[in-house]
């Protein structure tokens, strides 16, 4: 069967704030073939940007628009899927924003092929067993010590076994004011909840500054230290991966936007957990590859995701196999857009887990109100031809 | 001085073929300041995605469009177009795009304070001398060997005294066809002129695909191995690299969007050779922190440029003072809207050098005849917002 329509839809919340969540607005997939099998999947980040990388004009011969390679592209299996990304990054190596545009496609033609196979696309990827993962609560550091520490005790609360605080005022003062963040989280959570700390990429390359933190981060028994760096700095991962009780501590990836670049972090940047964007890093199959290599040299792989139950499921799919990567991203704090998309929502059991449903593809229905409330017109005309408009 | 406005001028010839010539279209930027101060720039590759990363609306705090960076930026000095770049990275670090949109905004930038101070870049960015620069007669492979001869040989008698080769047909079939274009190049050049191979990413990971080429490269006096793997393969270039006579021989770098990238080739991937497109790392800022460090690590620094001598000076500036990088891509078949959008074309000069001018800003005078002729008009509407309209 081949790849008759790709749709996508651009959902916003009514106002976007300034603030690190990612989750007030979403791109959609709609993946339609020519025998009537469906898909969804989603991109994440800039909609607008990703839209244009589908349509725009040819540049020359390793920059054309996805579409020149996606629509018509036969897909009867599981290696035909791992064919066209392969395709779309020689077609398209010179558009930077392809990756993101690829990984929506990616993922709703492993949620199309499951469907009409009867399958969950864990069971596509060769994975006997979907292991259930422990969800950490993803959040934001409170703007005080206080706050955090509220923050944390709403998850401990919630029944949350995990949480994660990141972004925030963290890494942007003294020292001082970070270790009286982390100690207010555990303090918060309590001696048995796991502590994950992000730091977003705040110091860029300063080790010095980031070895600051680790004695504070060792006395709460921080199970990582994410992104202290920004995502392509190899040196400055080494460097601290070479601290004491540092190695196997670090976290990062999440920015990886193909597969070398999660390579290179494990490689290179000695760490202890890759976080992959299923979204980002070109989709399922991209992210099957980094799993892969993540077994196979001993890393963690961890999920990232800060949107829709959909955009979960399919970050979750990669490595849902692999029993020694027990965690998984779970943003709760979700903006309209992204919470009601689907019409049930991927949310942790009584003993904070999340569970892939064995269901065909994604195991996730679309709500269309959600499309039709939240979904936004776009138009992208060049000379006299409307290159994209949203129906 | 504060940036007052951004124009985009999409130019692109009236038919784009399905060719590896980059020239077929261009982004020009045009920066204008509150007191009328004025420089021009341009990014590499799919104008239309650059544009909708100017303009999109913003997805979350790290997902910015740029001009809600830019515009209204205090400039005064070079140390404030270097904190743009900080910023807009900051700001949009989400928006995989975002850095071919800023290349050609710092690159403006740079022309506009070269041009209000009457200085060249070059001297702006702290070098005493322009060096001039060997170009080579950067152009694709012939479809048989005999040909790649005889553009071996025009190039000789045009006067170049060194020549690349790439794409085309290399690396695609069997060695042995490789290996007969690598002698046929250098048949044609004669022994004197310097030649370079340019593989294209073609081997993607293959080490052992690239080294079946290397005793042929040496029996050429091959300057340089460009792109055996794909940009981030760091891992398969420094196993290359490990080979008998490959120390220093690899090229690589083009595709780097942001100076980790490029840091990560010359320390992990053993190159000899940093090549750098100020279009897509994000400007001249980008480029010059590169060519520091590639100075530093004792790697020789090349430009990446393919379209006009406004993107071919501006791809010069960052190491032209570097003495020991002594090497100039030259793109010798540019289509139409790169050819001629300057009044006057950069050319080597009798001894098929490159110099720089000794001109304010980037010293080049774009054509409004080239921009009327080949500018495209482009719309971009998100619901009832005009977000872009061309002039």
């Amino acid at each position: 069967m081949k790849i008759e329509n790709v749709e996508f839809h651009y959902l916003a919340n009514d106002t976007i704030l300034d603030i690190g969540d990612g989750s007030q607005d979403a791109l959609l997939v709609h993946v339609r073939m020519d025998d009537g099998s469906e898909g969804w999947g989603e991109c994440e980040a800039a909609p607008l940007v990703s839209i244009a990388a589908w349509c725009c004009p040819m540049s020359h011969l390793a920059c054309k628009p996805l579409k020149a390679t996606v629509i018509g592209f036969e897909i009867n299996g599981p290696a035909d899927i791992y064919a066209l990304t392969d395709r779309v990054r020689r077609n398209s190596f010179d558009l930077l924003q392809a990756d993101h545009t690829l990984s929506g496609i990616d993922i709703a033609l492993w949620d199309m092929l499951g469907k009409k196979r009867g399958e969950p696309v864990w069971n596509l990827l060769g994975y006997a067993n979907a292991y259930p993962k422990t969800a950490y609560a993803s959040q934001l550091f409170g703007d005080t010590p206080q706050q955090t520490y509220e923050k944390a005790v709403q998850s401990r609360e919630a029944g949350f076994r995990a949480a994660k605080f990141g972004w925030g005022p963290f890494g942007l003062g003294s020292p001082e004011t970070d270790i009286d963040h982390v100690r207010a989280a555990r303090e918060g959570l309590g001696p048995d909840l796991a502590l994950m700390i992000d730091a977003g990429t705040v110091w860029v390359h300063d080790v010095a500054r980031a070895a600051a933190v680790l004695p504070a981060l060792r006395e709460a028994k921080a199970v990582w230290l994410e992104e202290p760096f920004t995502s392509g700095a190899l040196k400055a991962y080494a460097a601290l991966a070479q601290q004491d009780g540092c190695a196997r501590l670090l976290a990062a990836g999440e920015g990886s936007h193909d597969p070398d670049m999660a390579f290179n972090l494990m490689d290179f940047g000695k760490l202890g957990f890759i976080q992959i964007d299923t979204g980002r890093i070109g989709g399922i199959s991209s992210a099957k590859k980094v799993a892969e290599y993540a077994e196979k040299t001993g890393v963690v792989y961890v999920n990232h995701t800060f949107t829709t139950s959909l955009a979960l499921s399919a970050s979750i799919q990669p490595f849902a196999g692999l029993k020694d990567s027990p965690w998984c991203e779970f943003p709760v704090e979700s903006a309209p857009p992204s919470r009601l998309l689907t019409k049930e929502r991927l949310l942790p059991d009584a003993n904070g887990q999340i569970r892939l449903p064995d269901a065909p593809g994604l195991g996730v229905d679309i709500n269309p109100d959600t499309i039709a409330r939240y979904g936004r017109q776009v138009s992208i005309q060049y000379e006299n031809q409307m290159l994209w408009s949203s129906k």
